[in-house]
């Protein structure tokens, strides 16, 4: 009897108890003369997910659980056609007593928000024009809640829990560096276009625990690109700022223009040097982050990867020199 | 002696006097061993162009005259490398006293401003939703003096004097028509649609009399999409409306959708009926105008007009059944 | 029990008697020890569809029952897997004596026929020129039967019985206005050129109540716009009218270019004013109609309906202001 | 003094007498403080072409010369700006007398129609369809007396006398090898199509001494696809055939398929084995034609020939191996 | 009993007995109370594929068989859902004794490499140019071995077993007839580049059979364009050739170039009248075969062939005439 | 009088006597009665370029000098058409007594090719993997010589002397950084792949002083990218390394994939992390160096820079916060 071991541990034969998340719960019915119910699951902890059967569901199970709920499931691991699979055996959804968190189960940005928060809030800080941080400030508050779990992408790109932060925190990075190699750059329009480019995504996507289920109408009636370039006026307004003001202009451009052309959302295109570099630090720090989460959540045991949507379905190849 | 002919209805050795519009100024040299300096000349008046060259030319002359100002002048028409061209003799500027507006002189919509503007603000009107009602009407003012001559577009469509206020009502009256036709349409919504979609086209573009000298910075960087949608934010927050209300999200999206298409320049499709409608009311009037203003301004006696771009770079036939 | 309830009213545990149309029938096999045939049926009505099971059926009802035939029914409704379906008790043929007919059970344009007919044959008997008029009547009998139920298009816009007539009918509508609005317009090719643009559909493709079920050979082969342009030559030749007139070139442009791009099918482009005003006629109307379609045939209880293939394949929000 | 050298073979300081074609001529003025009128000239022959200047050209002069006129010219070669031009002294229209032809003086396909014309001819009389060869005749007869000269297109590719004739005989040879290699095709029909397939280009162009001067108003607002298209039915008619059958469809497929994809005019796309044949056919012809000709007519001194439009704008390499 | 009937001629009801290609073999479970293992297999010959089950499948039956292994079978011919599949009774591997080769199985290009092979090395040998020649027998020997099998695609053309062997030697036919029909072509550059264009997709891919398995590293990283381009540099360093010289530089660009676009993976596009040449026949050839593969392998009783993803995704009309 | 003013310090009515490049001239003739040659000179120095004319040109001038020679220059400076330009009183080529370099007026990249050599060769010598040292060291030294003065680009892109060499450090700083904050990069690879990703440029562009003449015929047909893998397989066969072996694969792979699409001359797409790394570091470091450049070779005093061709044609606002 193995305790609460890691779902990409299982094997054939375990016998197990532990904790994990319903990510998906279906009712069936067998095809027996006289069917039966039965729930159809999908667990999944950090490291991954398996579908497991619970048979002997009785009518008030199928009204307890729901995806995203934990339980506790003791249960054998069998192979079914070719893939492993768990036959619960009993279930029970975990009590505070039990001491785990929903956080322990889900997908994660590799370093925590707790990390990531304190490096956004000093970039905010350190940004020298006042009405520059002004803005910024308030429209990352807007947000601040929401910033610890959202994700930066639906499946994209960081499409995990605290996804947008660290997608932030490693684009502040690139960005500290190219200002430092390229002095002629204006660190506060670099830092701040960073920090807003895809700030109303929190708000254009409904997302759980770092999981997009949906997008808002807001999301989809006006973009989170225009969302974020609503905000910058709101925040003039409200911070008495001149509406005409450069500064103004310079952050709605940094938004507008970010996504570089007009068949991938933006309205107008990269206009400042500002700009310019924004999007190529945006893009690399996607795609680079794309290949690393591939390598990283496929099996290291076969030389290629599934294919990368963001990279033209290509696969990456684990080359070892 | 002719005097005031259309600059259309002159003939080779006509003497004339008259006033006319310096449209392009331009000092040259001739080629003479001892070059001389003397004017080379664009005239215009509301019905067409003529160039002009003044052999005598003072230096006083040279900076008197500039782009757009009205002279009164005599001269004598010849044929020059197969065109017809004015060969200067006397040139002043005018006075109070000769009467005459640049109004006279430039090309117009075919129905004035006195014309066009209350039919606007009679669609203002009648907007029954209260919050569409002030939030159109506090756009319509902020540019409400240059909607009496702003053009709609550069030189795509409605490019003269009163352009874009005629394009306004024309839409207006394939709105209305539509929404009577297709009752399922709420007509607050294509009428504020259609008053506002190209609101921020007079501070999107630098115009004189009708004419678009150039794309203001603003114009360049955020772009009248962009500018009108921030334009609803300023209404919405200054009327005391609450952000997330439907009316803002309605109205953002018909602005920020009525391109139809990303590489046209929409950040967001139309995904509202009344959207769906204003694109295709928007672009009948537009290519529809500019059919009609090209068969107007091009020789009736040739079979094919000249090409027009925002038609394919295609040419219209007269075909007379 | 009720009695012929709409398919849209129908709850679980109805027990239903009433007609209905048979519109997908398959023969499955249950997947017990002996398996055992039963009748897996979609049946239909006017105001939707729901699927069904005979599990009785005999050798003899396997062989009676097909697609678009009418039955009367007795049943019950169930939910299975989440949705209703029937469960046959009885099922039989309808007859004579029943008296219900197909197009009871069928969706159809929101006017029927009837109306719709003789406002194309007014239109036509407008058409001021003889030789117009001509060769619309030539090309208007050529499908006049068919003209009663063909619907515009297999999927993309009005998709259903009567959908071709009641498309011309509202375009001719616009383009009333439209030369109203824009008097240079001729108005004999607006009416013609609406009338004939899709006459060769009912021919292109092979539809049956209403539904496309296929293109015919011609239809792939030759395609209606090339098909209709022949037309014009056949109706020419047997009138006795000089091929070479203006009006057979006006009439086959107006065909030939009404996709108005080469990528959609048009091997010319819009050179007429007439044509360039078909093109926006047709559109407005065929998008304006899926959107309408689209929203009352989907359930008013979503904010959002599904997507939409011929808009981009976006959805339209229901937005209630 | 040398006596009708050819144009590529003039030379600085040569005095010439001979006959040459206007091409271009225009009357321009010195810039001398009288003007004084003199013809500006592009003297061609079937070498290639020179400019030259008629310094005394008198009133009557100006009038009596044209494009496309013979002349018989003394004068002196000269470089003027680093190239060669003609100094003409005396010039004359020629007369019936010289005994000289515009044939002489332009460029032609590589074959004369007198051998051209016979082996189309014979493929028309090879068909073995009677009724594919009745509509090959009606159509070929359209255009008989203009096969001589016509060209292929515009300056694509065959842009010379007889051009059009050319490309079929050679793309006849063409099929007559595809057929023997693959039996599976309907040699009429690979015939057939071959003779079609630009059948209209005469009608859709007007050319003088086979260079294309303009397109007809039938050919930009048809296209030669959709009227040879129209022939067919017309030949049809004429001929008493079915318009449904086989024949015509197969005919009517061949010609509007052929351009292969809808942004390069074909309403529809290749779907009968000898469509996709026909078209790899005829672009197999051109594309090549188009490289031996800018072989043969530009410097082979260069190692580089000009850019090709045709071949997505890319010069070729004169590869000595 | 019938004995070896061919998989295209079988029907229900036949008792068989045979032997057959696995194609794809799967071990399922029967949905019984107590599920059991069975085979589900799909059985193939020269003539098509059958579904067929074993049902009494025992433990060592499953671990026996594998794709493409031989068997010899006994067992009935049934429907089952509209389809037909061999209800297995007996089956068995084959022995030497059996005389049977995996080769009398699978498609084949229509003629066999005994004699496909000599026509390559014929043209091989006719090079005239000993450094080509030299250079085009190192790259076939490369790939000798394989070319007797391989196929020219995974499923885009000439899919099948030797079918990159016919390819050459169709091409080498067109090839031979064009540089006749067209003299200034090099015969030695078009033989050459019609034997390298793809020498490399022997190695780019894995094939079993005539089967493409899958795309190897070197193909999905490099690409059988560069490395055949590679091997050009290789044979050169080998045979002491210069690399600068004209050779390698043109049979480099013939490779490099023959799929003419970028975005169909040429890095440079066609500069040498050759390379011209190159591009099309490989179209011609390519095309017309899928064509002509289609026909032949689809039923010939339907009047359309299923699409062809190659031909824009068009299916062909089967016409008689 | 002013001695060896820069270029962009010239002011109307300057005497000079100065240091400049003849980078254009062309042999003209005045407009007088009796044509005189004249010389049209394009002067320039490392700030810039003016027009200047040489009116008193003797015979012996006109062959004397030629572009790219050096000459000193005593003339006046005036304002000809708008545009100021140099009045040539005297010239003469310098000699060696002059002491001045044809380096020092010609536009080079911000630091010195003494200081960039180095740092590239250290980068070299840093490589862990010695046989990728080693194809390195081997592709490098073929343009050792080159690597000096050639440009990155014709126009697009560090269009400069030792522009190539500039953006190689540049780029090597890039990836530096970003193997830190990537560990999981191969830092060879991404060295090696920036060495190599250009580094036939130099051979595949004819540059003389930073500017290219022309593109070699290598250049056009088989392209920098192509050839670079060239030399890797030279370097790996004269190294005596497998040309199978993974280091090969990798290196031909980056360079083969750094263009991303095949439609900007990648014949494959990124498939290696290193690779996907590759094309953004290079991205990123080639738009922004274009907007360096830009704003530092324009006017400072204009708000906007002239369009940049590799960025969509944009241009760029000079902004100050």
């Amino acid at each position: 009897m193995t305790i609460n071991t890691l779902i990409k541990d299982l094997k054939d034969g375990d016998e197990i108890v532990g904790f994990y998340l319903i990510k998906e719960i279906e009712v069936k019915q067998t095809n027996s003369t006289i069917p039966k119910d039965y729930l159809d699951l999908v667990l999944a902890d950090s490291s991954g997910n398996i579908s497991a059967k619970y048979w002997d569901a009785s009518k008030s199970d199928i009204e307890k659980f729901f995806p995203m709920c934990l339980v506790k499931i003791q249960g054998v691991v069998q192979v079914f056609r070719e893939k492993l699979q768990v036959k619960v055996i009993r279930i029970r959804k975990t009590t505070v007593q039990d001491g785990v968190s929903i956080t322990d189960f889900i997908r994660s940005a590799p370093v925590g928000a707790d990390e990531l928060l304190p490096v956004i809030q000093q970039a905010i800080n350190s940004l020298k024009n006042v009405d520059i941080r002004a803005i910024v400030t308030f429209c990352f508050e807007k947000v601040e809640d929401k910033m610890q779990s959202s994700p930066a992408a639906k499946s994209h790109h960081h499409a995990y829990y605290g996804g947008l932060a660290y997608h932030i925190v490693r684009m502040l990075e690139i960005g500290e560096f190219i200002c430092r190699q390229r002095p002629f750059l204006n660190s506060d329009l670099i830092k701040a276009g960073i920090i807003l480019h895809d700030i109303a995504k929190p708000v254009e996507m409904v997302s759980e625990y770092g999981m997009v289920i949906d997008y808002s109408n807001q999301g989809k009636l006006i973009g989170h690109i225009s969302m974020a370039s609503n905000w910058i006026i709101e925040a003039a307004i409200k911070l008495g700022l001149d509406l005409e003001s450069k500064v103004i202009l310079a952050l709605q451009h940094l938004i507008l223009s970010h996504h570089n052309l007009g068949e991938w959302g933006s309205p107008v295109q990269p206009q400042l040097a500002e700009a310019v570099a924004l999007h190529y630090i945006d893009a690399m720090d996607a795609k680079l982050q794309m290949v690393e989460d591939m390598l990283q959540t496929s099996s290291g045991s076969e030389e290629w990867t599934p294919a990368i949507r963001g990279l033209e379905n290509k696969a990456i190849f684990r080359l070892k020199i």
